[in-house]
């Protein structure tokens, strides 16, 4: 089985995150916070330490800023709804993900939100004197994703982190697919939210994310109850992380997620990026050997391709069509006869294919981890070709072309 | 080690929660819905088995109505904050754990909504007659605790339904202590939003949870998404249970989940209820052989004790002090020197402790699983009568006396 589905959840997790997911639901068990006995202690434990390993990775000075989530959109959620009031004004990307986008239209239509959506330029994946011209006296909150996760393509969020500081806008920051895949520090960049999953570049486990609010950001919470603190008031306790993860957190995964975060520690951040990049590379070239491939994003210009001084231009994630053949049908032949996991479609994300047009019909995307393979990738590509080679060999009619033209 | 703290969080859990958890972790691992691979399908299903095998629990025609959440605390946030709106009144027992007080405080200061909490009366956990006096015209929402988590005593949820559905206002349980651990059909009696947590007598791991939802009962979602449907629009999906699930599930979570409400399928519910009401009435009888001990709820009254016609009075939870002894740190001596785990104070509800005379102390709180045993209870009562002895001999000065007023 090979396994190219990374952008959507990681697999499989380094053996660390099984072991202490195991640990904790064989030998642990309690619930953090709520009791003074031994294995509540150990389970609030390993909620600081998982805590303590986010905000080494991401060099947060103050590890109670990293807040738990169910998974990014709720840290997303969190964030806009927490922020954003009637009247204000919000400005994205062209790029967005459903997870930015479903609640944002929900606030344009619900309490007359305005939502402005930023395209990009000639040069960068976000017009950014397009941007700045947008800012008003009501504007509020700029979100940006960090990484599109139909192309993998970076945005400049250093350079918007700079505009929002200059008008006094608060900049949040969708790193779903980076937290975990490059070195990424909120404080050094001007970002006073920075929401993530769990389970995708971090190795934790699904049902896991977080949200790191910069000091003097105050969120409405999205949810209130108990949080084994200040539990003789009925108020929500106003400090953090307590006033905003109510109820009992998701333990074995925050577990899981701690080791997750360790294993990038020890293996060091750069060391991963690289071996990412070098992987990306090898995809890259070798995809563009196929006939009638068209790839989206970055890489269509080579000078892009290699890093910025300011970083990288690309996660590992790389979109693609091929000339006459349908995304889905090559993703379901991939999977049910080669045993090779891809995601065709549109990826939660109409915004950016509407961008890149490729709407509706979607893109192939294979999108890597740290534990794919050169050859791995020359096996997707040879199967790839072989496709090809056969849909030749088979179109002879005009039936037959329209049966190839369905694939 | 034994385990007294199972109305926190469960444990152990059954052997199959834990292989459904590393099976999902190392052998399935797709993202649910989000693909069409063998591994997201595989994933998907394991969702689908999950909500059927709830549907089947609750006796609930249509899966689809059973909406995950990360724990109870978020589907009770759902249900308060999807239905109420300014103006709106809401009417609550005095027994509410903080997870239904701190959303309704909030919603009382920031939106306007009213709280009316209605007190027990001589033969009810809740005055029925305060309880049907109190609707007016604006009142959209009677909300109870199905069993009190300080007391184990349950509330008439029957009557209550009963009542509410007289007066056309919706009505929504809080089933986080008895899902699982009694045999609950909310279609049956006229609940309309039923919130459960996973991690307790439903076995499942924490992170999990639920909420039923009534046809024809629509809520305004907490979170708006990805959900792997509808993609190509950037609204809500409008159908269940995707309008209310946004972002990757906790799949793992959900996994263990399905697990352990299969487990309660095969054992059967009944046999369940059976041996807890069992252990409980063994534990009950053993603590009252102790000198000074004061239980709380349902237990002094004898008559009590045994099931109502309509069911039963109490699940398998108990509260109690001891004279001079503080709750806490008898809960604390009894896990660092007995390996004994139980839970002190206010149980994150202090409503209810005000409602029973114990705010701001609390009480110490044994809560049973289905695998305790009886030997693990004489062992329980055996240590807190040596307690008492050891106590007797080491008071002879007042400083003595001063030192053991503080245990």
């Amino acid at each position: 089985m090979i396994y190219f589905d990374n952008a959507a959840t990681s697999f499989p997790k380094p053996e660390t995150v099984y072991r202490a997911m195991e640990n904790f639901m064989k030998n642990i068990g309690g619930n953090p916070g709520r009791s003074g006995h031994r294995l509540s202690i150990e389970s609030a434990k390993i909620i600081y330490q998982a805590r303590k390993n986010l905000a080494k990775l991401f060099k947060v000075k103050d590890s109670s800023r990293i807040i738990f989530t169910a998974n990014a959109t709720e840290a997303l959620n969190l964030g806009i709804k927490g922020l954003l009031e009637p009247g204000d004004e919000v400005i994205t990307s062209a790029f967005e993900h459903n997870s930015v986008m479903r609640p944002l239209r929900t606030l344009e239509k619900e309490v007359k939100v305005k939502v402005k959506v930023i395209p990009p330029s000639k040069s960068e994946t976000v017009d950014l004197e397009k941007l700045e011209e947008n800012i008003t006296k009501h504007t509020k909150l700029i979100i940006s994703i960090h990484a599109s996760n139909v192309t993998g393509d970076l945005m400049p969020i250093e350079k918007i982190g700079k505009i929002a500081k200059k008008h006094n806008v608060y900049f949040m920051v969708d790193a779903a697919q980076t937290a975990g895949a490059l070195p990424l520090y909120p404080e050094k960049i001007g970002i006073d939210l920075l929401a993530f999953t769990g389970h995708k570049a971090l190795f934790g486990p699904q049902g896991t994310g977080g949200l790191y609010i910069k000091e003097r950001v105050e969120l409405k919470p999205l949810k209130q109850g108990g949080t084994g603190s200040n539990s003789e008031f009925e108020e929500q306790p106003d400090f953090l992380p307590d006033k905003y993860e109510s109820g009992t957190p998701n333990t074995v995964g925050i577990a899981g997620l701690g080791a997750g975060v360790k294993f990038i520690l020890e293996e060091g951040i750069e060391k991963i990026k690289k071996r990412k990049k070098e992987l990306t590379e090898y995809l890259l070239t070798k995809l563009e050997t196929i006939k009638g491939i068209k790839i989206y994003g970055n890489k269509n210009l080579p000078a892009h391709r290699s890093f910025s001084e300011g970083g990288e231009n690309k996660t590992s994630i790389v979109s693609f069509n091929i000339k006459n053949l349908s995304s889905s049908k090559i993703s379901q032949i991939l999977s049910e006869k080669h045993d090779i996991m891809t995601r065709p479609g549109l990826h939660c994300a109409p915004a950016a294919h509407k961008t890149l047009g490729t709407f509706p019909e979607g893109t192939l995307r294979i999108s890597l981890s740290y534990f794919n393979t050169e050859q791995e990738i020359n096996q997707l590509v040879k199967t790839l070709k072989n496709f090809q080679i056969e849909r030749c060999k088979q179109i002879k009619t005009d039936s037959d072309r329209y049966l190839f033209a369905s694939i």
